[in-house]
């Protein structure tokens, strides 16, 4: 048995898990050889692979990143190498001549679009979900997004005692550019008293309304944002969806926006941390290393069932498979009746909405 | 309205941020008056309890421990302050003076089979789930567990670094006396060769051939032991259990043990680490944060709702209550078909046997 | 014995461990009564405080922030609350009303000009180094800075494996407005490529350099950037420096610029992290919990001498004092021939210059 | 130029660092060749050895452990491979073949104390000290030790949250077989109420005293003991010097011992943690990284300076070289008159004595 593995997107904390599981479970039950192919589909597309074995994936359950490396924006079916055409017939080429059995995906669901397509073309492949933003159609977690609620928790943990010291208001801002999961998990865990997600469209006027009311009893005031969350009348301030028409105020992204909008309202300094890609690297809590695995481990199983074309996916605590075009191309947003909100609602947490 | 609140067994982590949950729910939607008894049914006995308010519990979701302490041996129906005789009368009177219109009950098996008792008497009770070890009946995850796990697999990585630079056998003992669930989590997690679980009886010549054969090539073996392991043939080695026969060779616990009988089997060196109640202590990760405040706040809906007499659950994702009785001194184990032990199995764990 | 305590000027870690330490010492051996001014000079002006015991300052060693809290701008010589006037005749007033025999000042430079001349109207100070950015004068190394680097090298640590899987630019700023010791250390620590520091201005071409250098063999780049850092032509781009002149551009920060400078001369994809105040908050690590707690206990040995007007210092491991006015409104910068930045540059860190 | 290094005895965090830093720059400033000989004079007697290139050193900054693997037995004076004959010839030959300059030894006082037995031989060594205890004679403070006190506090923060919700006497047993450094400071950094070190003989009664007054008020105590601690009337009870004389009782060494005594002696239960090696493995703390990369900087400069027969050293911040001969087989334990033990006391913690 030939397999190919591979990493594709942007990468966080897990990916390593899996791909050793994916291997190790192959090698042992299987004696299959199996061939990581380098920066996502770029790899398939250049034909650049080196050969996974049993020692080539110890030690790295706890390193993040990935071994393979990633790449963002490298898809055969519009290549940016050669004038956006679509290079399939190459992959296809490439996975023939190294004789493989069948792919496993690692990706988001753009990733899985690829598959998808990729799979119609003949190419056989197992997709395994990831997404550090945990908004992926079809399965109810994925790895990496634990441990990016665990770097944005310690960070609010960090502004409460910081915060408290001074009377201030602390800005924190997070990844999450259409989903609220990181920013409205790290706020129940810390305690915020503000949360602002792409979800709940926010009213700066009611942020401003908590904020200073705080400021005459608990004195201090933890915010939370996504970088996606927009005000009601507004358009979302993520850095990267500006470059275009480059609103100078804007180039420090949504938290900065708020601070200026905030010092027009209220008289406490405010205080402002991004912490952009350190939620996505770094070793993977114990959590997202189990999942990860299990993922890993059960999509070796999938592989040895010939299973082919289809997603492994968490359900209910349980394992299962699921069309690839099921979840290509769609986001799960935060439901709006969801236990998470209700949760923070009735802790005290402000919506500023 | 008026509830009383108490935590009862052993402490772990979230135990403070299912008592903040709870009171700041019932504060911000019922102006409710919240009592903490003191040292579980200790306090219920004896009526110490204090208000809390809402500022008492600002700031105590992510402390380890509980603000009102526990006690693992304070039984009302058979209290050893009295004879073990039943003062479950004392208790309701307590109950009644204070006016209470119900009483919130976080703890474990033997407190919810108390609780069940005292619900029999009059006194109205919900019941929150809590065991570190995760071996509570009805409930898919209790919080404590998370955290005891990090704890754990800080200890295995710590253990690969040093173990690999020696060539030796290194021991990890953790808790668990019933139920391998930590044991088996941090084995994964960590990336463990061996590990022992009360569920699977080791074999102690199996354990030793997989340190001969990794001797040879990996060069060293991380075994990760639950305190509740036995050998095949043996009995559990559990320190408390053997203060009645002291059989000094186990003052140490399950792990000494075992180096003790590797000693005479292998030429490795070989080293133990016993983790201890540092698996409990500490302040909790984002994720039992999370559950806890989930626990607490839907615990209070069910205050509101004066649906006495359950326990709260988490069963696929979602809260529920589940009778009293359900839970009472049940264990849940390992199921030797779960999917983890396949998963540790297909990375090439072993488990002794 | 009746001492009185405050912390002023910005918070740091280790600020409880001294109260604590200051405190207990007292207590033990002089059975002193212990006064915790509130928000700093501010509690002193308007006389508020509270009375510490033993019990007060239990557990409270590994907490961040100050439990007396602390105010940035609150200066009895200039007071915001009174026209910028002199009151320094109201603290004496409060201070010889408690009948103190002398006042333990926790701050940095300019909290020790003050008590230089608070000093100089007859109340006895002691005063204790405290700094996040080690740029204190007289004394080698103060506590919250260890907790401060440790967060800093954390991020480091993250963005290694987020920016080798994306071959990508990640530029960290940290604190270090006039001083670049948390930069340079973090960078030392986390294995930077560049690091941009107040006391070497940097050429924007030569950083650009070393990056397209470093994408064709390593492929990714990381640089810590201290907030205070600045172009050699330029200026410096510190948040709240520029309040008054708002080039919108630099709103984000010095971090921010260099993003914008480096896109319009490299390829890589560039992401900011922005760490901000989650440096200040927090536990301590235990390298600043036993400085303070050295630091607080020695003060308290200074109070028992009664040798006034002096601030404890940490001269070649050994504590010491210094006249408080050594220090007042003086800035320690790294030293362009000093060992760190040798040792920085004998493993191939960039200065960008 | 052509530089052999090697890592001796037990392993430490940092030890990579060291030899990165030696690795970088040495090849940056002299395009030097540069030699990992594999666990410790075990691979110069058997010649094995590998060449460091840059990027074999890249990305190993945070790693524990050595890569180049160790040995605590291996020496070429008296090798047990060779009925514990001198082969120091041998080791020559392969000095010389190999055409090295000189080498870079990383290890204790018995690494030191073989290092100028082979000065002598005529190979040019230059010392690098090494011991997790911080035990050794010339130098303030060696790396790992930080890493090391890390863990031992960490645990002490989570037995205080758990030994106080229980009212329980928590036992944690750290390493110090000779010096009690890492017990002291652990102490003093989670504010351990009891600590015993080899320096200081405890009295059992006296401790068991302690646990009683403050099971009447505070209700609970946290006991850190060095494993080389022993009684005033007593003899150590280290694991590894009882395997002659095998007192079961003392298998699990002297934290089981204290548990033991005390339960003969006060009502309270008792709990115990061994750490173990977890205080010798995992990521070095930003400290120890630093401390580490100026330590192996500065040995290159030494080696460029052909300074041989020295071990580099810190003394009052500076980092300075000493002869080889000064260190070997001393030990530095903690002066009974030192600032620490002096701040220990001071806020109340006691010795047992």
């Amino acid at each position: 048995m030939r397999i190919g593995i591979l990493t594709g997107g942007g990468d966080c904390s897990g990916l390593n898990a899996v791909i050793r599981a994916v291997t190790k479970h192959l090698i042992i039950s299987e004696r299959a050889e199996v061939f990581g192919f380098e920066n996502g589909f770029l790899g398939l597309i250049e034909n650049r692979y080196r050969k996974l074995d049993y020692l080539s994936v110890s030690g790295i359950l706890a390193q993040g990143g990935t071994i393979l490396g990633t790449h963002n924006k490298a898809n055969p079916l519009k290549y940016f190498g050669a004038d956006n055409a679509d290079v399939s017939d190459v992959v296809l080429k490439n996975y023939n001549d190294l004789k493989l059995d069948g792919l496993v995906v690692i990706g988001g669901d753009g990733t899985m679009s690829i598959s998808f397509a990729l799979q119609q073309k003949g190419i056989n492949i197992i997709g395994v979900p990831k997404t550090i933003d945990n908004d992926l159609m079809q399965t109810d977690r994925t790895f990496g997004f634990d441990t990016a609620v665990g770097v944005a928790t310690d960070a609010v943990d960090r502004l409460q005692t910081t915060g408290q010291s001074h009377d201030r208001v602390m800005i924190l801002e997070t990844m999450g550019r259409y989903a609220g999961w990181i920013a409205l998990e790290a706020s129940i865990a810390g305690g915020a008293d503000i949360v602002l997600i792409p979800e709940i469209p926010y009213d700066i006027e009611v942020v401003a309304e908590v904020c200073r009311n705080r400021a005459k009893k608990q004195r201090f005031t933890i915010i939370v944002v996504a970088e996606g969350a927009a005000p009601k009348d507004g358009k979302m301030t993520v850095r990267e969806t500006i470059d275009d028409s480059p609103d100078p105020l804007r180039l420090g992204g949504v938290a900065n926006v708020i601070r200026y909008e905030l010092e027009q309202r209220i008289d406490s300094e405010i205080r402002v941390t991004v912490l952009g890609h350190i939620q996505r690297g770094g070793t993977p809590t114990p959590f997202d290393r189990i999942l990860a695995t299990r993922y890993g481990s059960f999509a070796a199983d999938v592989v040895k069932k010939k299973e082919w074309g289809v997603m492994v996916a968490l359900q209910n605590n349980e394992l299962v498979t699921v069309p690839l075009e099921s979840v290509a191309n769609k986001t799960k947003t935060v439901p709006l009746d969801s236990d998470l909100i209700r949760t923070a609602k009735s802790v005290g947490t402000s919506f500023g909405s």
